[in-house]
């Protein structure tokens, strides 16, 4: 990290912490120069991606000041279902998704990021030399669990950043998603109940439904993520056999857990005997200082099995993810190998290189910044063109935004014109199992490219507004 | 195919089809040459390689006389249990391999053929030029069903083999495992009946152990595979929602089902409605002039989901292997994308440029000859070391023998005795849900280099001697 985000960063923990507050001036070239022992024209860089970031403004001939947090901006926590609930939603999933296939859209309504954000030159040069080194023989050696290497490189990132993970009780997937699935099976069987946050990803919902088990929704906080009183009445009322959480940068909302409510969740966890499935897929892409300790980070009986992956963060369609699945790491291991056996060789050799080259964290950087300039670039454009009442989020990692748009708008209906007008967008229908986000959206901002960014948002404004009867 | 080789199948043929009867001579060559239009060292190649492959032999100063076929040295086709069975073989099974693992053991247990009969290096080549022909944006294009250059590949060379397959029906998965477990998944739900071949693939076994579902099983003739009759049978007393089978060299049997035999079934199968889950991964790997057609092409109606890969065939560690559903197509691409998402797509292009360039044929000629020469010789080992009794089978394609040794041998404890002397067998307890195999042993001829081989099989002869008080 560079001298001017290092200081960008501490001066936004101020703004955070509100240390500094909204209307609050930030300090002057001269202050910062004479106090920091930096120059002006780094001082003026981290003023510059604050105001990038959407977090101060100048103000002519006064300095920058910190922008106002417009509380009413940020959707409240939506009241979750009392009940579990048998989920159907995977027909409306495939028919949403299924019409968004098309390359042609702008694709704000996409789960992924831009592939043009990733070093996918490197990475394919590195995928011949890294198969010419293996030893024919370990091709058909006992695999299941993954490459070595990469098992050590994985484990080696988290064990800096303060988690420590048994390579032992470490499988590489075939992505999170299969990571996820696992972990579902190993602790859970048909008709059991499955704790999730409110609204969660949908791919969670489709996975309790592909296995026949009973979502129970828990209250989450656009910016804190789960309501820890919420979980522990739902643990009370309910059977849980398993949550399944992503206190990271959770999709949709983009919420992140603070880490004492991440210890207090494993604890709470512990003590009721249930296992934590923790999707971690964005973690890395963290707008602040830190990335933030995944919950297994507080782990101290085994109940939490993490699961993450490289393809939202370095190389979309290698699909390698892995997951540490504590107590539970040798039955998810067994399932591994009845289901898929084990995961494709090249792929993990070719990342296994690319991590001991020390390409990954050159790569994040950049990432980081790109989409905490999208995401400002994003929230001006909702703010300039979305109807009056229009409430979203302001994440501080990934590249979802959440919008809570007026009660008036049909977030299905949204999307069938957005289309219509070359735009894909997700409607908060799928992000429930009784489908009552239903005038919300997720919005992608980190597939489209900035053009497409800049001309789509105003023409979903519009369609909005038109939606809720303003012009 | 060289002249001499197809001369040989042809003579083959005559002998399978008893037009050529133990005892008899061959065609002298002066004979050939004159019926056949073909040199001297044609013919003699001709009759070399089928003396390799144990068909026929020398008698000095005399000629080629075909082999006595000794109908008792083939194992019968086992009395299958009548009733179907809750699956508990995990536990054993995990065990076995688990022992196993050892890279310096002699693999006669493995259920990989050798990694060297495969031409990695040029696979490996091809990996970095296929991803950089990629377009980022097909990366997060929608991919759950596969790469469509690879799709169209499979389906061109099933094709011309005389099976149609539409390329919408294909989704490609991670290995043949996959697509076996997204078809059984598919087509049945917990407590369901389903029909598995005796004695089966215990990856089979433990597939529908994880899924909490019945086996039957259904009475397999070592040479011919399924018995029709048992199978009629079978669906009559049970409600079976699913046949899991592999008519092309059964794992562990090497079994080849005629084709009229695939007609019937299929047809019989259309009739009562219920779904054949074809398991072809050793398809490729006959010794005979033509490939085996999958059951698959004598599909009308849509009940055959036909699944197989490159992992036994081409490529080892690549994970890749499809699915071609039927009428359960669509079902089972919701499956895939709800479970694993998509498969990973470096080894996927690397593989639809191969096929592309016409190497497969190449390296599928050379491969089969190689493992039809060391059927030969472990077959040759086996009359030599083996105690008096044992039966073993003599399949027209695959890697795996099954012998039934006398019933005074119990397979694991031969497979420990082995062990402790360096090689791995697979115990025939692991090929039933009751174990009722206990006298029985998978040897993989395709694995061991030809020094091992040679130098294993006595071991386990005299192993199994001692075990049944010879010496």
């Amino acid at each position: 990290m560079k001298l001017y985000q290092r200081y960008a960063e501490e001066i936004a923990d101020l703004i955070r912490t509100q240390v500094l507050r909204p209307g609050d001036r930030l300090p002057s070239v001269r202050q910062a120069r004479r106090s920091r022992q930096i120059s002006a024209s780094t001082v003026f860089e981290a003023y510059y991606l604050l105001e990038a970031r959407g977090l101060v403004q100048a103000r002519p001939r006064s300095g920058y000041y910190v922008n106002a947090i417009q509380p009413s901006s940020e959707p409240g926590t939506a009241l979750p279902a009392a009940q579990s609930a048998v989920v159907e939603i995977s027909d409306l999933v495939f028919e949403v998704l299924g019409s968004t296939r098309n390359p042609d859209l702008a694709p704000l309504g996409s789960a992924f990021p831009s592939p043009l954000l990733f070093p996918l030159e490197k990475l394919a040069r590195g995928l011949t030399p890294a198969m010419r080194r293996l030893a024919p023989e370990r091709l058909t050696e006992y695999l299941t669990i993954g490459d070595e290497q990469l098992r050590r490189q994985i484990t080696r990132r988290y064990g800096v950043e303060g988690l420590g993970i048994d390579a032992q009780e470490l499988v590489i997937t075939n992505g999170a998603m299969e990571a996820l699935n696992l972990c579902l099976q190993a602790v859970t069987a048909p008709g059991d109940v499955v704790a999730v946050e409110s609204p969660t990803f949908y791919a969670a919902l489709q996975a309790l439904e592909r296995l026949n088990l009973r979502a129970v929704e828990v209250a989450t906080h656009p910016r804190h993520g789960i309501e820890l009183d919420s979980l522990a009445e739902v643990l009370q009322r309910h059977p849980v056999k398993a949550c399944w959480f992503m206190p990271s940068f959770q999709n949709p909302l983009g919420s992140l857990m603070p880490q004492q409510n991440r210890q207090a969740l494993v604890e709470l966890l512990a003590r009721h005997q249930v296992p934590l499935i923790e999707d971690d897929v964005y973690g890395e892409l963290y707008f602040g200082l830190h990335r933030p300790l995944p919950a297994k980070a507080y782990d101290r009986q085994g109940w939490v099995m993490h699961c993450s992956s490289f393809s939202k963060s370095l190389a979309p369609g290698y699909r390698v993810g892995w997951v540490a699945a504590g107590r539970f790491a040798r039955q998810v291991q067994r399932l591994k190998l009845m289901s898929t056996l084990s995961t494709a060789i090249p792929p993990q050799l070719a990342l296994a290189d690319f991590l001991h080259s020390g390409g990954f964290d050159r790569h994040l950087r950049q990432m980081r910044q790109t989409l905490a300039e999208r995401q400002a670039l994003a929230l001006q454009l909702i703010a300039d063109h979305f109807p009056p009442g229009t409430r979203v989020t302001r994440p501080e990692g990934g590249y979802f935004l959440w919008a809570e748009l007026p009660p008036a708008v049909d977030a299905l209906r949204l999307q069938q014109l957005a289309l219509e007008q070359g735009i894909s967008v997700a409607p908060g229908h799928l992000f429930s199992a009784d489908q009552r986000f239903s005038h919300h959206l997720r919005l992608n901002y980190g597939h489209p490219d900035l053009d497409r960014l800049k001309s789509a948002m105003p023409v979903i404004g519009r369609l909005a507004s038109g939606l809720c009867g303003f012009e």
